[in-house]
């Protein structure tokens, strides 16, 4: 899985964490890599192996300064390819220094996010070319939370449309327009069905629901799942759009991003006021980026507010879902599961997942990393005729148009 | 071990802890399964394994409602037998929850505890007889705490009589009664005589004492163990009785219980001051029941008070019990220990411990299990003439009433 | 390693942990046995293994009282040798006491350090004798802290003279003397020239840098290190003078020492405010001798410093090489390195140590351990001419005197 993560650009860091050249390096923790991050005095990103390769000093208490980051133990000084470009410890004659590889990562920023290629290939492929990635700084919002599980935990929570009507039901709720969160069809039908379609970047799911008094039309609520560990997840319309990815730290720690985009125009005073209650998808972390509710707290649970606000007593939609998925355990033993029809989707995933591998042990790389075009979607809401397939009926919202 | 303690009824909880009908479920950990306690709308206590049948979200998350125990997840809920009684995310005409079968054990209510059965056998063993679980409610107390080691440490301490002449030395005691605490004999003789007797539901103890200045009569404390983890420890005449129990939460960790009761009328007002003084051998916890005075701060150890006022400068004889059994390390590696003649209970129980493992083995389920009634017993003090057996001279003051 | 460690007097304690006869134990580990150190009634320091001979209750919480440490569980006593002096809970006829012998390491105090020998010899060798163990205790001043790396990290960094021009640079530091700290020498010369010369206690190292606008002369700084892992870093003219040493808690943690001594006279109030000034090799310890700078907080890390004032932006000679050393992680992985002329000293000393293992492998103890008056050493900086050999030329001043 590791080896097949590394064919991928993966979004790890905000680009906020480096906020000018030369400020301080930041330690991250990607595909059990220790690194060390660093802005240059160009504005380069290098994203190094955090241990010196003289004798394994954390670069993290380097020096940042003049085009590079320079160990304080014995001053030798890396740039962001990797090289070392001073050995002041050395005599002058020394030719040392040009025998130093260090580990160092290719980085792009996009969509105010530091993204890292950790693969063999070089050059590495071109950047997915999603939506929040390619509209205007101001169009975009990202929020970064550390979850302690496996990243799959996550893609699967993402990918499951049916928990929606439980984990993150709020009672009382005045029943909205068709298409809104609070659709009659997502109130009255509990029990989606699913559509699982295969497609050359991964997985389009339609969660299917009735319409309360129409026999002639179904609700659908359409997720698109992305290799490697991206999901879309439908906002109804005016809304700004959604994503999400799941990055591994190691097997039993995430780095979570949730995606706020509106690819039109800036994202409102009321957008961010939105975002910034912490009661959707985004959530409150402090500077280490752990959610603020979190498992030492019981996410907040309050017994009070589940007998008569909420299904779970947990406020936030993000810390609903992160409650469920860490009390799984680190990685939950699928051998104990029991999967229903409402897991469609889930089960496909793992598939597309374990095909790509067996492809890649055989020699055969991911068709959609080669193909970055494949990654302009949106994801959609729609309400359409009985007879009408969603992805043909929804086609044109489907699409990115930045 | 773990196959021969699944053949008990176990306590291993307070009624307390579940206070009332749909109140919010406990976790509990026990013979190392994670469950998830609640006491049903119709105040039956359900014991489940804690994580969701489906996909392991953890039922702690519950809602407690309507008979019964749903998971916030997707909404699937348990009865207490472990039924999947509605499964609300599949379609109606679904019959997948039929085929959900949760881990459920059996409980009980006794003495103010809840007793959890998880064996293999249906209908599980009757419970044992012991009298303060026959008593009315307001004539038990139930002290519960988690001791950090293995329960045998805790079975140990509770059978070596002879270690209360020293752990428990209070300096300056006034000399007592003869039957009391701070007899003459137990300030005179700190090196007691050991007699073991095998019977058919553990071990009678005899631990005999010269009385000073008497040389026609002994001075007896007698304790029972009864398998698989409980013992009786004398009271002096008058007092309140004691039993303590041990139940593993893993190789590592214990519930420790003790009780006092009365037979013939409620404990008094000084009986509980006496008990909540946490001077004796119930232990002030917090709420999650560990021991306030604990491993982190030494057990409130004062080396000033252990110049002048007891043996161990720490307050409280559970304390100084836990103190060192959990410094003995969390499973003590007994091919360092070296036995004398005051350890001929340990050794004994040991036998009879591994002797019922290799019934068990052999197939024969242990004796006592289903006879209960050998569990109606009390533990005494008794000053007999020499010639005169313990067993026989104390035989009276050994039988429970209730 | 252990094996070989175990042929040398290690100190471990200072003698102020245990300031008076019967005061209280003290927890220690050392060579990854746990000990319970105390002081008995005549003075003597008694290290013994913490869990008692019986039934394995710590000896931390024992009684120090009348010649020997008395477990409290049952009031079984050991003196400084390890015999049992008194077993009051065995009849008095039982002649089991005299059956145990529990393990007890031989003692000494010397320069106000508790030293331990844990090998096979008894008696054991003679006490090496360095200058600081000799003078009188106004002379000596002994720093304790608990570093959480392998000891051998501590030993290499004590080593290196090269990267005092990097991780312990102060910027804007005024020129000095040719011999001082701040020569300009060290400030002009950052890759100094080493010449490691094989001797009987060890290695003797000189690093070797041009004087600024003088081609006749030298510049060394002369560093010794003394199996097994003692390390004397030169002062300049004037100073008091430097040893260290780095005993081994367990694979991943050590006990470190720094000593300040003066051999001609008592240590003056200015000596005593450089070194609690905790800013040069000294470091800020809480009551468990753990650095107050340490991993938790960064090691007080302030980018702001690190800018304008100092190499690392960390306050503390010792702090610095803390920061570094742990940084490498609990024990580093050598494969990883990437060692060049400068790391030579360090080379050397592995040879050293590998060597000495094999040695004993073979049956041939450490030559160095039964002539104590090999470490009657002391460190230098020297200017010399060219053509001098620093050895020969500093020679005088590499000898103690007291």
């Amino acid at each position: 899985m590791g080896e097949l993560m590394r064919r991928y650009w993966l979004p790890v860091m905000l680009s906020s964490e480096l906020p000018a050249p030369d400020c301080p390096p930041v330690r991250v923790k990607v595909l059990s890599e220790e690194l060390v991050a660093f802005r240059d005095s160009t504005g380069q990103v290098g994203l190094l192996a955090e241990h010196c390769a003289h004798r394994g000093a954390s670069l993290y208490f380097g020096r940042n300064e003049e085009c590079g980051l320079r160990c304080v133990y014995h001053g030798w000084k890396y740039d962001v390819h990797g090289n070392c470009v001073d050995m002041p410890n050395e005599p002058p004659e020394s030719s040392f220094k040009e025998r130093i590889h260090h580990t160092a990562y290719k980085t792009r920023e996009a969509g105010t996010a530091i993204w890292v290629y950790m693969g063999p290939h070089d050059p590495p492929p071109p950047m997915p070319e999603l939506e929040w990635t390619r509209v205007p700084a101001g169009h975009v919002y990202v929020n970064k939370r550390i979850q302690e599980n496996s990243y799959l935990q996550n893609v699967e929570g993402e990918l499951d449309s049916s928990h929606v009507s439980f984990l993150h039901w709020r009672f009382n709720r005045k029943v909205g327009a068709l298409t809104d969160y609070a659709s009659p069809a997502m109130l009255a039908d509990r029990a989606p069905r699913f559509t699982v379609l295969n497609t050359d970047y991964g997985l389009l799911v339609g969660a299917r629901r009735n319409v309360p008094g129409d026999d002639s039309q179904y609700f659908w609520r359409i997720t698109q799942f992305m290799m490697p560990t991206f999901t879309m997840i439908p906002a109804p319309p005016g809304r700004y759009l959604d994503f999400t990815a799941a990055v591994p730290q190691d097997d039993e720690n995430m780095i979570g991003l949730t995606v706020a985009w509106r690819p039109d125009r800036p994202l409102s005073a009321e957008d961010l006021a939105e975002i910034e209650s912490w009661e959707s998808v985004h959530t409150e972390v402090d500077k280490n980026f752990r959610p603020v509710r979190n498992r030492d707290n019981n996410y907040g649970l309050d017994r009070q507010l589940q007998k008569t606000k909420n299904y779970t007593g947990i406020r936030g939609i993000r810390e609903q879902d992160i409650a469920v998925q860490e009390s799984m355990g680190p990685i939950y033993d699928r051998r104990k599961e029991h999967l229903g029809s409402s897991d469609a989707a889930i089960i496909s995933m793992r598939r597309r997942m374990l095909q790509a591998i067996k492809n890649l042990q055989e020699g055969r790389e991911p068709y959609e990393v080669s193909h970055p075009e494949l990654y302009r979607l949106r994801s959609a809401i729609a309400v359409l005729p009985r007879e009408v397939p969603f992805d043909e009926g929804a086609k044109e919202s489907l699409e990115a148009t930045v």
